[in-house]
């Protein structure tokens, strides 16, 4: 398999905690890893044996994504998008600016025939169980009906390729379960996916509309919803989680009492903190461009660099995008 | 004070918890009451010496709301709605079809004159401080820009009655911080909002664009939204939170040692979880109607109906309607 390639210069952490990341994915599980980015600022963070290809630029977190791409020619992600477009790496992978990275892969690698729009992906821990996944998490702000029924195309070949989900339960965001709730956009997209044509070739079965508390649970493989929806509900429960592990800890530390007794019983609480930690998913996934991307959190650590890779490289051979292109050709 | 007209049919435990709530709101805090339901129901719940008006009809859960408050003319919640506007009670407070409340009070109280359409506003828990006021949280699906802006004033002058906050700080939802950020809806609104006008006879103050994860944090006062999206973040919240709390229960409490441990650290955890229960907040306020108008949770308790009724005793006393009358007149 040809090398992933990584935005060694984009995250919160970067570049240090991307090329821990990235040699920890290649020396431990053996995923194929080439950098992108300064050399001198890649060379400090310890790169060991990977290819290092040197990037003059950088797509800032602060940078308006429309301009860089078009200014920024020499910018770490957009190399790493070209190299995918020229075949010389399989996947890539980015923690830096959002835009900046949906940006390159669109203009670089380019839309799968068919697409509309992509969507970004983004996987919803639910301890127990499978997590959901929830599109467009961010990618289009203003959505038209087609497109929602595309995301559904594209999360159900994903949950099934990713997960091993035989027959994806899709449901479409909305305030109330029937068909009559929701905005305009709403009701259209439920009559659509009604209809059986959009599952034929994607394999997905409509449970109807979900509400925000189906989000977290094991009934839905797959919600659908506009990017600006569900980039609120991705970035509420973020909020919500992260609030209210801290204020459980604060409270659960307060004395030496207390904090021997959750010593006792932290060992029991971690696996569940591992799963609602977003490192632990290796970042969204832009569905609808031609090659595989993985859109890593910004904040991301090593650890989730690692868990990307590792998904990246089960994305391309699983033939995630050969899948998507079945779905959606005509 | 005149008495406050409880529906006593509405709710998932409707008439028993709410009779019970309502009892204990006038024996033991001295609220006046008076109930709105079947004689033999309420009877059978043990209401003591609270006024029982009898109604021979209830707008069920899965009723149409529309076609409910036309048809069903004796139906509970619109008679105490009646009460409201014939100046026989003071407030209204319902945990039932919430669809069912909002339309009876629009039709029989009305709205407060200059208010485009009344909105949904849910205090949002943050424990540690105050709550968050989410407003539209579900009565407007679709909703033009002046109804966002005048949200804007509805909920300042809400948490300054409420919450006794001076200046409230109000929030636009977005997908980013940038005014460019969002729906042309939103985008459309961030420039209304960062106009002086909307500020003048509301007394709040604009923060801009916040997202998702600034809901649960004490960092807004009152986050404007529409009643789709406001009613997913709240859904949202409410499944992530619940599932949450069972998760980490579940987790500490699997075997003999972590359950001994756990029960050191309960009485820390009780006031987080008591923060974090709906329950506390005693239901949203339908903003916008002339008349105070709590719609409480479907899931309501006595314990809820008791902080319902004090908060409507409170927002009687504190002239809230007149408050928000002075800030929404031409």
């Amino acid at each position: 398999m040809k090398p992933v390639a990584v935005d060694a210069m984009g995250g919160d952490k970067a570049p240090g905690e991307i090329v821990a990341g990235a040699r920890q994915a290649s020396e431990a599980h053996g995923v194929p890893v080439v950098l992108f980015g300064a050399p001198d600022a890649v060379a400090a963070a310890e790169p060991g044996g990977l290819e290092v290809v040197p990037c003059a630029e950088v797509i800032e977190m602060h940078d308006d994504p429309g301009v860089s791409v078009r200014r920024k020619k020499d910018a770490s992600v957009l190399r790493a998008a070209e190299a995918v477009r020229d075949g010389r790496a399989s996947a890539m992978v980015s923690a830096g600016n959002t835009g900046g990275a949906m940006a390159s892969a669109l203009l670089r690698i380019g839309r799968i025939r068919g697409v509309h729009r992509p969507a970004i992906a983004t996987p919803i821990p639910v301890p127990g169980s499978l997590p959901t996944v929830l599109l467009d998490a961010g990618a289009n702000a203003e959505c038209q009906p087609a497109w929602l029924v595309q995301f559904a195309q594209l999360g159900a070949v994903y949950a099934r390729v990713r997960y091993g989900i035989e027959e994806p339960r899709v449901g479409l965001l909305s305030v109330g379960e029937e068909a009559t709730k929701g905005t305009g956009l709403v009701k259209e997209v439920h009559a659509l996916l009604a209809e059986p044509a959009w599952r034929e070739r994607s394999g997905g079965s409509f449970v109807g509309n979900v509400e925000g508390r189906d989000v977290m649970t094991g009934e839905v493989d797959v919600v659908v919803t506009d990017g600006f929806t569900g980039n609120i509900v991705l970035k509420t429960l973020e909020g919500g989680m992260r609030f209210i592990e801290r204020a459980l800890l604060d409270a659960m530390t307060s004395t030496e009492e207390l904090r021997a007794a959750f010593e006792v019983l932290w060992p029991a609480v971690l696996p569940l903190v591992t799963d609602l930690d977003p490192d632990s998913y290796g970042g969204a996934m832009l569905l609808g461009v031609d090659g595989v991307c993985i859109i890593s959190h910004g904040s991301s650590s090593a650890t989730a660099i690692v868990n990307a890779l590792d998904v990246a490289r089960e994305m391309v051979a699983g033939d995630l995008v050969g899948a998507l292109r079945s779905a959606v050709s005509a």
